[in-house]
């Protein structure tokens, strides 16, 4: 076990509040009776200037009267003394706390003051907090709730840590409601101290958790959190939902939590590279991670879709194979196992379609088992289960041909089945349902309580055992080692300082050439020439046909300028274009001189740096639709090998890395190994601000840098 | 009003069932209880053959026997005995019916025999019937339901026509928990008889419905659904979520409903092309169908947030944003006028985030008025409004706090808001909730019952707010004209019949050039030459530099084969070429001749036809990226050029539209006559099966057709 500030905060044996009262009106008094009500076992002291018992429960009037050293302190008070308070626990000895208490980072520069004194307190005094403007937590395993509704639940798996409060508060009933149930849940607040990286990393550890769900409006420590996901996702699954990639979306995350947002895409590439799975909406992040911790492992991609109803089953069965799962048809073999179980000419061939039938037992236990003891499957998913919501929902008509007899009676007089359905679990593959009853209906109720996923639509059902796949996929992965960052050559350090120091703002064109190429990357061999005679000569020493190109630092854009010359074919068309670009620039201007690249693949490749988020690696479709189509997939640096080629793969137009019109594949372990290397350069350059390599052009199956530009920061 | 079927089937004055018993366990005696026990104020005839009474109404033994001509006659009885019921019901008068039982279309070949045979009966007797294999219908206005579930939710404003009985049945529970009512209801099942498209008609008409939602799993009439679609969607919303997209799907489709489906993408543009609005899930088939039924238009696209959570104010905002709807930040003035209302650092801006507060008006009565009467917002969203579903969850803590009060005693001791919640409609503009709490919370009753929706996540709302926008997108468009084909080309027919003559299973690139031609398309201005002369002469007509090409209609890939010179600059070059040519071929083969048409920017563009869909255009971005981008898209032939125009634009390389690297913006106009001219082939040309044009180059703003490809129906 790590020294995570979380075993302590929670976990303790003792907590003290102070904001809690008598007033039930007041949130701290809510705080205060989740503590009470809801199964804690431990000690709990509320600390009040005026009332003698707060809730029956004796209060003490400063932290210093308290009879012990509490090992959780809990603050509902106004801002301002938020932290005297924080220093009379840290001076007690207390080594954790939960600032409720909002109005610090998210409102501005004094708010981000008043922040930054909680940190020196907590440096002082070894205190750890979480918060401020966060709702609490939750461990279920020790009936511990400090936030202000109840979560009579009992424990569960799914770990959850929050950038909002709301959806470890208001959200509570609706998961009892769904049959969710919460491991731990940590509302992070404004990240100040413990931040959600450090969720992440106690909940990879912590036993009862069995999968992960996180909701994010912008990472604090993303190189961090980077790593940790990158530690925690092959053992157990971490689904993430991001908001802050649009505008508003920044805008509302900066006023709510203060958290610096990044645009959506570097998140995406963020999260594929660490193998955290992205939920979008936070239905998914409830419901996908409940179907992660509850369900075992899916083994592989085959699925059987069983229904009483068409619709859904076409519904899930669409919905399965546009995520990537398939839907066999079964064998004849097993077929005529179904067969006797469904009516005349129901389909049996996967979907399985009951459809109306009086054999309770036929869809949730009788052809799941044939289904799973034939091996052709490995994983499924039930649409229309029901027993006593049915009953409801039908008994005003039923009512008078019973002679009125209470709706007990009439479901007393049910086959009860309800007992056998859960026994599905005993076969260790993936299985959810799909029903439109939810816990009114009992079969409904016994699945959730069995750990069996209950949806109220058949695509997300289908959803779920989609997501299911992509954690398949995430461990099917190579196992990761962390990048290390070799030494800087020198050539590169002495190009990048000479050009600094002669004040330029960026490389030229062959410099960049030369820095890329000092780190490892494929460039065009080139010579530079400055007069008509170097240029001849240095013609024929790169053979024909070449390229010659004006080549300055402050000369960007050649094409459609007269600066540049593709395909001369000889030492006179070479010097001819000499002069032409003179004339051009208008000035002397030195050329560079390489053999053509030819190939019909053009990709693009380069760095961005992005404040509060570093330095990222682009990679994309070149040539002239590179604007157009905006192919382009960006990962944070640095990246392995390994992550390189997951990016690569990762563009939409990825056909072209095969065999293309005669040309044979791309050799993607070159390609990759330039993005690796890429990837090392702002890591080991805090001076270079953008890398632009345009185009990477693949010669026969090698790329090659043909055109670059290395930027620096500032001046 | 039309003469369509379901006026009469879903307006009865008086319903005959046959397969309805005594027997509780029965199908039959579900369907007959709904009809009796729903408030149905029309006889009702069970028809028998043993017993006296069903469900205590007098039971006839025979449709001969019947006291009058039932209105509407509904059968639930073996697949046998419906042909000869089905005649009986006509023989009697009878014009409306509903056949429940399965085993017909969906069972293959006997199954469809029998159920061309119920076709036949309906022709000679003018009976009408909805099925088979369907559920029934609910019409709400008049309190009929024939489905096999209750439905006590009165009048609503929802049409819903499906393909899947379930969708109106199974899930009419979980539609009365979520405060969503249907205005009419149709099961349309094999559609052998009334299709989805009468049904499309019908609800178009009828002025309790409101906005209308479609389950599809493969449409019989796809033309006529199209042009329906098009009178509609001007009038009323209409939205659609298709299944029949993938393999496992379409598998589906055909053993649930028979029905034959078709590509996603090909459904996908029909859709658009119809103006109809796209559901991918049975959640948004219902939901937003309901958003679209209950809210007025949305006729702008600013939305104000209002929260009293960040997050949720996050997810929305970033959802709206994302679907195309802007957030836009409050004036200073209307900040000012909220402050007040809020607590002190609380976000006034957009989203206005509440934070805790104890005034129960702020945010669902007095912020919203402040926020429509500055005109600064189009629609609203909210979240977090709850009072009793609140206190119910939060009972278990505070009932002692209470003194052990009933739950009852500590809400009226709230201030009651409910009432005044719902006025926020008077501003007439769309208003929808996100809101964790079902109808147990009595804000989120009595907004779903004052028609203003309520989801359980915050994006669902967003999204609801999103397909507002959709449909204001569609009322926008520029008023459907239906297309007329006009006469075929003479030149076109005789080529066309020529080469049928021949024997030829396609044209050759010059006469699929001179055919398109002769429908109006611009192609390269070419000469064919078979002989070296000829060559030569033709090559000084043509003018330099210009493209020598091999062509016959047995030679279809000329690239890389030696068939084809691009860029020929002089008499000599052309004869050599000419001459290589021949070579390369192995035999006499003629050439054409045509100016090199230049420009960077390349399309394709086609027609295909589909079994069971009819003839597409397919339009997309060309060159050599064509397969590795697969940029393109479908719509159903014939278009109209404002319809060409809509689908041009809707590639996702767009941007190529515009100026591009020193070239003018695409005549959009041209391209859009180009393509409309295309559309009008297959439906003039029974004999064309394909035509693929690849590329067609912009040069300077216009289109040519430089390849072309005209493909013969098997011989």
């Amino acid at each position: 076990m790590s020294d995570n500030p979380l075993h302590r905060l929670l976990n303790p044996l003792s907590i003290a509040t102070v904001g809690s009262g008598n007033n039930i009106m007041k949130m701290g008094t809510m705080h205060a009776l989740s503590i009470i009500k809801d199964g804690f076992a431990g000690a709990y002291y509320p600390i009040h200037p005026k009332e003698e018992k707060v809730l029956g429960r004796r209060a003490y009037p400063s932290v210093a009267d308290l009879p012990e050293v509490p090992d959780l302190a809990l603050l509902v008070v106004p801002s301002d003394q938020v932290a005297g308070l924080l220093e009379d626990f840290g001076k007690k000895g207390t080594q954790s706390a939960i600032i409720i208490t909002a109005g610090f980072g998210e409102i501005g520069d004094e708010g981000g003051r008043m922040q930054e004194r909680l940190n020196e307190i907590s440096r002082t005094y070894g205190i750890r907090f979480l918060g401020p403007n966060c709702m609490g937590i939750i461990n279920s395993e020790i009936s511990l709730n400090t936030t202000v509704i109840p979560y009579p639940y009992g424990p569960g798996s799914l770990g959850f840590a929050s950038q909002s409060g709301t959806y470890v508060t208001q959200s509570i009933p609706y998961l009892g409601k769904k049959g969710i149930r919460f491991s731990k849940a940590i509302s992070v607040g404004n990240s100040a101290n413990i931040t959600i990286t450090d969720a992440l990393e106690y909940l990879g550890q912590d036993d009862q958790t069995r999968a992960i769900s996180l909701y994010i409006e912008g990472i604090r420590d993303i190189r961090r959190f980077i790593d940790m996901a990158r530690r925690v996702t092959p053992v157990k699954p971490v689904l993430a939902q991001y908001v802050g990639g649009s505008g508003a979306g920044a805008r509302s995350s900066m006023s709510h939590t203060g958290s610096m947002a990044a645009p959506d895409h570097l998140y995406e590439g963020m999260f594929r590279q660490a193998g955290v799975i992205r939920a979008d909406t936070i239905e998914e992040l409830y419901h996908y991670g409940n179907m992660l911790a509850v369900q075992p492992r899916l083994k592989g991609r085959r699925i059987a879709v069983l229904t009483n109803s068409g619709g859904p089953g076409s519904a899930i069965a669409n919905a399965l194979e546009k995520g990537g799962l398939t839907v066999p048809e079964f064998s004849p073999e097993l077929r005529q196992k179904i067969r006797p179980l469904i009516p005349p000419h129901a389909p049996s061939g996967n979907p399985v379609d009951l459809t109306f039938h009086m054999d309770f037992d036929a869809l949730p236990v009788n052809i799941p088992s044939l289904v799973f003891d034939s091996g052709e499957v490995d994983g499924l998913i039930m649409h229309g289960i029901m027993r006593s919501g049915f009953i409801k929902a039908g008994y005003s008509h039923f009512r008078d041909v019973f002679n009125g007899a209470p709706v007990e009676t009439i479901l007393n007089m049910m086959p009860d089945n309800v007992k056998k359905i859960t026994s599905i679990s005993r076969f260790g593959k993936p299985v959810c349902v799909s029903s439109f009853f939810d816990r009114d209906d009992d079969c409904t109720a016994a699945y959730e309580d069995h750990g069996i996923p209950v949806f109220d639509a058949p695509e997300k059902a289908a959803g779920a055992m989609v997501c299911m796949l992509r954690y398949t996929e995430i461990l099917e992965r190579k196992p990761w080692k962390p990048v290390t960052i070799p030494r800087t050559p020198q050539a590169a350090d002495k190009l990048a300082a000479g050009c600094r120091a002669r004040g330029q703002g960026n490389m030229d064109e062959h410099e960049s050439k030369l820095f890329l190429k000092s780190w490892g990357i494929p460039v065009t061999e080139e010579l530079i020439a400055r007069d008509e005679d170097k240029a001849a000569s240095g013609a024929d020493t790169v053979g024909y046909p070449l390229v010659i190109k004006a080549c300055a630092g402050d000369i960007l854009h050649k094409t459609g300028a007269g600066l540049i010359y593709l395909n001369q074919k000889s030492r006179e068309e070479a010097v001819a274009s000499f002069r032409n670009i003179q004339k051009a620039a208008g000035r002397r201007v030195p050329v560079i001189l390489y053999r053509m690249v030819k190939g019909d693949r053009e990709f693009v490749a380069g760095i961005v740096r992005t404040p509060g988020f570093g330095p990222s690696v682009m990679f994309g479709l070149g040539g002239i639709l590179t604007e157009a189509l905006g192919d382009a997939v960006f990962r944070p640096a640095p990246l392995s090998e390994d992550d390189a080629v997951e990016m690569i793969w990762n563009i939409r137009s990825r056909t072209l890395l095969g065999p293309f019109r005669g040309m044979p594949e791309v050799n993607v372990t070159s390609l990759a190994r330039m993005l690796h290397r890429l990837s090392l350069i702002p890591l080991a350059h805090p001076e270079v601000s953008e890398i632009d390599i345009n185009p990477v052009i693949i010669e026969g199956a090698e790329p090659v840098a043909v055109d670059a530009l290395v930027v620096f920061d500032g001046p």
